[in-house]
């Protein structure tokens, strides 16, 4: 059964064009043709078609870093440092709290939020990954699942060695489920020893999947490193050949030029994450600077105890925002590199270029239609534009991932808001209380 | 005829409290009790009686400064610093566009944006203001309209003092309009003459209103002023005598701490405009720094050609994110003060902290309902926290403006969503066409 959907402009992202009256065309999963309407219409004269009069189609968006199960802490704790945050917040009430239960619940209504958003892809890093990978085979969201590593003892693994057999047997386990990828996730170079980085480094190479892990995301963090290993973070992971296409820096706030040459070189990624920088007072990454070296970009939202939504619409604005204020150059970061930062930039951090983060045949059919019809919106001069500094994440109107439609009119088309509120109230109070 | 407005939580701002199962009891227009739910039901049994199950009442957002009539350029000139923006962009399509039906229309499509988004009050500068305050008189909205003098010729107006005639007329012609307050809007220190500059003092001064300028937005303004009149704009302005309690310096990007000091001191309002400021790369305003001396702030949203909306919660947001990334202190601008500068800031520095914003009795009753049911805004642990993290602008259901109510569930009781967006369809392939 093929379907077309017709959107008044279509995004492919790449090659970069915006077309008027368009048309993709689905098979089951994947995209098999895209273009002008009419011309589709005739080649495939039996198809389903959708009509989507005042829609902007594109690809789902990717969110390429967040801890989706923290969702249920949403505004837990506000206006403190990030390592008063952890120390005395966060780590404490997931001490207390996070188990099977909580990951499931917590990813659930993270999926259903993002989801809605616009976000068809996140990389998650968290306990419990396989609670996590259920809720997103449940809820139809595609996920890389990143394998938490830390020498420490956590509710999901006592030190490296059990975290790392636990991550092979949820790789293992899941390794053929549809919208499932994987990354091997060390928490931090401050949470994580030598050995295991490289351990990890090995096995990221053998199975050809991200090595994904917070880097400078604070000055105390790079500082610490030089009083206990004599180098940067960076340096140290460098020398350690861990820093390769594979590697994923997340935060990355304090680079200098130097380093922002080392990770272009290297082919790794940079994870840019606005809204959590600015709220744990970490700094300003140097984005522009990054793009302009030729770094691989993606953008996150981080966990939504440090943003407080999962939004990717929101920061991919402040992401362009911030890169004009902070740099003093306002053509910096222009619409069209901010939309291809949250789609094929950040699929292309996640590994996943060849199968998301761009309308092409072949291609797996994860799309998003973006209503332009709300008054709010009125007049549009430029459609690129409109989607960086206008659109508010209700006004994604229908949402696919693989194929399948998973948000209707702005409605997940499989949950109950009343359930997912019921839940998250549960929770809550438990939370609360404690 | 006595309406009780029955919220889940009231947020009166001033004094700060959370109130749990409150209630505000309105006459005509103002408000005539607030409290407890249950006493107010004893006290007026005969109220009209609005239950608000899932939602937060607080005072109408303030937004201290826009352009409202250039919401019929929204998106027509992105990424281009200032200078380039104004001189080869706005200016000439003004030229040719601006006239009375443009203020008439984009002023009405502003409010509309303005009002669903839980803006009540603007304080406007823009030309042809008296259309402005008739489209305002018409969609019920409070306006501060600023009274444009420029010593150029305009569409408006030929130099200084036609400018000043026609301001003179128009307060003359509104002062007893409902909801319509007036400023005296100077454009800028390197658009205005110093002798213009004093006669407005005085007759702000006179009239008891604001005197309501652009300041300091860029690093070229400052030395422009070095290089002609041998100091910075703020000293130029000070040393005539404008600085006083009826000043109003909109942006005040750059400022050294002895010039923060000096607009403390005077008793002078600044205006903090993050969206604007970051987008035309003008730089991060001192706005942690501004509350810290104590000087009187409120927000703006700037004009939609350099934002591209008119949504105050959005800029709340990114006020505190910005002040908390910019001084590297998570602490700084937390929610409470967020929301404070949001409304009797923003209230206090237009002169009108008597009137509205905040819940006080014979307070005018420019309220909001926000509705916090929805699946993405749970849990919630702290309702402050979530109005200016999590909120979006379609979160906001109910707006009332001096008892009026003009949003309800979301959308606007007295406007056709389909003839604004006709109304803006027009103008974009006017000005395109063009």
């Amino acid at each position: 059964m093929i379907q077309l959907l017709e959107p008044r402009w279509l995004l492919p992202i790449e090659p970069w064009s915006v077309v008027e009256d368009g048309a993709v065309a689905l098979e089951d999963r994947r995209i098999i043709a895209l273009g002008n309407r009419r011309e589709l219409r005739e080649k495939y004269p039996d198809a389903h078609r959708t009509v989507l009069p005042d829609h902007v189609l594109l690809p789902g968006l990717v969110n390429a870093h967040t801890h989706a199960a923290m969702t249920l802490l949403r505004g837990f704790a506000d206006d403190v440092p990030l390592m008063t945050w952890l120390r005395q917040r966060i780590w404490p009430v997931e001490g207390r709290w996070v188990d099977p239960d909580f990951v499931t619940d917590g990813t659930r209504l993270a999926a259903a939020e993002m989801l809605r958003g616009g976000v068809t892809c996140f990389a998650d890093m968290y306990f419990f990954p396989a609670q996590a990978i259920e809720a997103c085979l449940r809820s139809g969201m595609r996920i890389l699942s990143g394998q938490v590593v830390v020498d420490a003892t956590t509710a999901y693994a006592n030190g490296s060695a059990d975290h790392l057999q636990k991550a092979a047997r949820v790789i293992e386990q899941y390794r053929d489920a549809p919208g499932v990828h994987f990354s091997l996730a060390p928490h931090a170079p401050y949470t994580v020893s030598d050995e295991v980085f490289v351990s990890l480094k090995v096995l990221s190479e053998e199975l050809g999947i991200p090595l994904h892990t917070h880097l400078h995301e604070t000055v105390d963090e790079v500082e610490e490193s030089i009083t206990q290993y004599g180098v940067r973070p960076l340096e140290r992971l460098d020398r350690l050949g861990v820093v390769d296409p594979h590697f994923m820096a997340v935060h990355a706030v304090h680079l200098t030029d130097d380093e922002i040459s080392l990770l272009a070189d290297r082919g790794a990624s940079a994870v840019h994450c606005p809204t959590s920088n600015l709220k744990l007072a970490s700094g300003v990454a140097r984005f522009a600077d990054w793009l302009a070296a030729g770094m691989r970009v993606g953008l996150g939202t981080d966990g939504v105890a440090s943003n407080n939504r999962l939004d990717l619409l929101s920061d991919m604005r402040l992401a362009s925002l911030l890169a004009k204020g902070s740099t003093g150059d306002a053509s910096v970061v222009p619409a069209q590199q901010a939309l291809w930062a949250a789609t094929l930039g950040g699929a292309n951090a996640l590994g996943l270029g060849h199968l998301i983060g761009s309308i092409g045949v072949d291609k797996s059919a994860d799309l998003i239609a973006v209503d332009l019809s709300d008054q709010d919106l009125s007049p549009m001069y430029d459609v690129a534009s409109h989607l960086v500094n206008c659109v508010d994440r209700h006004h994604v109107s229908d949402v696919w991932v693989a194929g399948r439609q998973v948000v209707r009119h702005s409605e997940l088309v499989d949950e109950d808001p009343a359930q997912l509120r019921a839940l998250a109230t549960t929770w809550q109070e438990r939370i609360r209380s404690s």
